[in-house]
């Protein structure tokens, strides 16, 4: 599987936000085996280090051949981009074209600790 | 009357959100007989299992034939999900096309508990 | 003038919303004799009942040959509506067209009391 | 009925076009007496008078109490227009909203004679 | 199957053009027995009649339950429609709602005869 | 200087808003001597007394020939608004056309007192 | 009057078009005194010179302050750049917002001879 | 790779029009081995058969793992799509997303004959 | 100045169509030494060579630093990409942001030979 | 490098918001040698001066051939336009164009004290 890189961010004391928008990420619906398609948005809060895009592109680009459910694919994303640059906060959205006249879109968050935002 | 199918939800300890949308529901009404058209869309926190996409797709064409008023459909639809997946959270809303010049849209909640929410 | 009526709200016991949406709405300005033209968009949480779509259709049209202006016309409707469904919160808006190069949106809410929802 | 009138074609030689928007156009259904709503666009180029808009818009306004179907209306519009202003061509569009989940649009036109342009 | 009613043209001696659209058109799919969606554009010139809007509206309802194909119901349409009503001209459209990552639009034409205008 | 007038609230112990958004709003660059271009929307909770649109129209039209800053005509338009109807509350926004590629929006605030806002 | 300035076409000997869109066109309705507002758009194929920009600018803020009708500015501006410019094809558009509900577009065309192209 | 099937067209005689949208198209660039995405847009005049929507979406997803440049990959498709169901017109178009801040169109045609119609 | 590269076109003898955009343009105002900014788009029917995209990016990018008109930077393109790739046809486009209020569009064609297509 | 200059703030007791919006930002990857280009929006509420946007549009240009991150960029305007108009707070945002798919957003705030924000 691709590896996730990172760079050390150049502003760790300020709480500033990145998205990430891949409008192009395609995987395998692990029952038809027919391929699925939709957009994937990350947006996080950086904590010592930054996602580097193109090692991101690649990540994305390894699900391409995989049987995974829309759930699946978001929540492992959330927890290997996690475990990759140690964020503040994270979120990561999947928008999945339709099937079967249905679409989907599935949200995941993670926080190091309940902030005061409200 | 369709079966609405779950399967179990692999992150269950992780607080995320599933909306599911349906543009194309159709339903009869009950005073003049004739088809109602609305999209339907299904937001919910998942518990332990998760709403099995091509059973709420059966389930939601059931209404095809059946002669039921906005407001009734969707409390029922809310029920019925309730019922079949016990989530933390799901809003049901349907948006229903014009008649008579008067469009409409109803909105109903369901909370295990009442949470903490900004 | 035509009377607004009303049905059971099957699901008394739970707070839900509805949103009625008429882009159909003109009334007369009592300066000018001119007609005015908007769309009324009316959302309410219902109490015991809920508002009949087509008495309501009959009792928009009512004000097609009325001299009122858009403050007025916007708060009477909150008014004859709290008054004839008895809701647990009501808004009506009205977006009208412009007149002059200037558009105008009136915005009335009631509720029952006040709530402690953000 | 409101009367058209019309101001001198100050470039008569020229062949150019006007196009007048209306968003604002109701009249009464004839088979149920329930209000119709529509947009009327109308194009022509001028002969040696041009519509003067106030008129025309007091003559739009003049249908808001007829019982009138919309072939009817737009074909009516095209004979009036032409009769008061002797254009060398025009087009009269009717977009109406829906009822019973149609809509229509009805497009007329009167040339003075066939033109060499397409 | 309903019947298509026509009314008299009040115009017949012009050539006007009649758009109406229906985008609450529904149908079974007769290979998976899964209802497909989409809008219908009907246009044409009338001769010696009209197409009556209600009748029509019964008519795109009566396919509800059928199980027909994309392209053999806009034929059948184009079919049934002429005869009705012996347009000058007519074209009939359906856009219907993806399946399977593909959406579909169908356009069929008739003509009383080859007309000069492009 | 136009005079901005006011007339009776009907409703005066009603909390209910009027937006006025009107998008001809022109005056003149004090360094440049050219025109700008923008438009400008009130929002306002009316006290005793509601703006009347026709003189509001006037005092905007008011501004065409003065040299004046972005900041400074916002601020003005609505401290000059405040003392002519006592509102409440009241908002003024104004969106400027873009010279030398960048556009600007300025957003001035008045309330009586410090509201428990959301 | 502003002068319209023009500079040398490079390219004399190539049919290339020239559009140029000013939405910040304003002058002052000759009948009741109070201001247009409108977006100008001029295509033009240039023959020996083009309009240069900043004088056209100033040409444009020249109508500011001219009680003119909608339909005289448009053709004295076509012209007034004609003159100017001597192109081979050129279209002055006019695109006018809404006064009493109605909006306008004006549309005028100027050929040095009647071209074969459709 | 996967056979385009076809099925026979039950109105041989009329000239209509089939128009089939795939935004789900990917296949892999010779050059970076990266993946390219697009949506393709087929519309065609059958002959005697119709392409089979099924064995087509199986055939637009058998380049998933092909190298191929965007001319390359529409015009075979013509090329295959011509092959298998001898349309009498056809045309294939590829939107295909940006890469270096470019994106492309591809648009290739096949006619039986020059047709008289434009 | 970076050098436009082709390669072969593999479908010679079909005349098929190419249409790139690049909306990441920018050149500097010869008069000002300001940036300009817009959106290039080549449409072209390709002779026996096609465009080479990267070396496109690198021709365009080549402009940057560049003091040039819009209607020279337009037909210098046509005159270059003409001159690499013997096009059947080509069009080139330029669509300009506002300067002082006023956005331009230069539109440039080539053709081998008066084609007798519309 | 461009100096930032300010002017006197009009208003300075009153907590109003500036926003300004740059469409036309470019910048050079530091990796690649290749043009980046983006959208800058800054809002802010000024303390004792504001920015004034002819040196404000010097200075974004001034990125112009410089080698920078997305994130690097976003975080130094912040801290250069908070030493030169010292708001009382401070945002900055930037919405870069896709490159390899993928677009990325960067958003940074300054505050002068932890306000009681909603």
């Amino acid at each position: 599987m691709a590896t996730l890189e990172t760079f050390p961010n150049q502003f760790p004391d300020r709480e500033y936000e990145i998205e990430i928008t891949c409008p192009e990420f395609t995987a395998v619906c692990p029952k038809t085996g027919q391929p699925d398609f939709g957009t994937i948005v990350i947006s996080y809060v950086p904590g010592a280090t930054c996602i580097e895009l193109k090692s991101l592109k690649l990540y994305l680009f390894s699900f391409r051949d995989r049987g995974i459910f829309y759930e699946h694919s978001i929540n492992t994303m959330l927890d290997d981009l996690v475990g990759a640059c140690q964020p503040r906060r994270m979120r990561v959205v999947g928008n999945f074209t339709p099937r079967g006249g249905i679409s989907s879109r599935i949200t995941a968050h993670y926080e190091t600790q309940s902030p005061p935002k409200a």
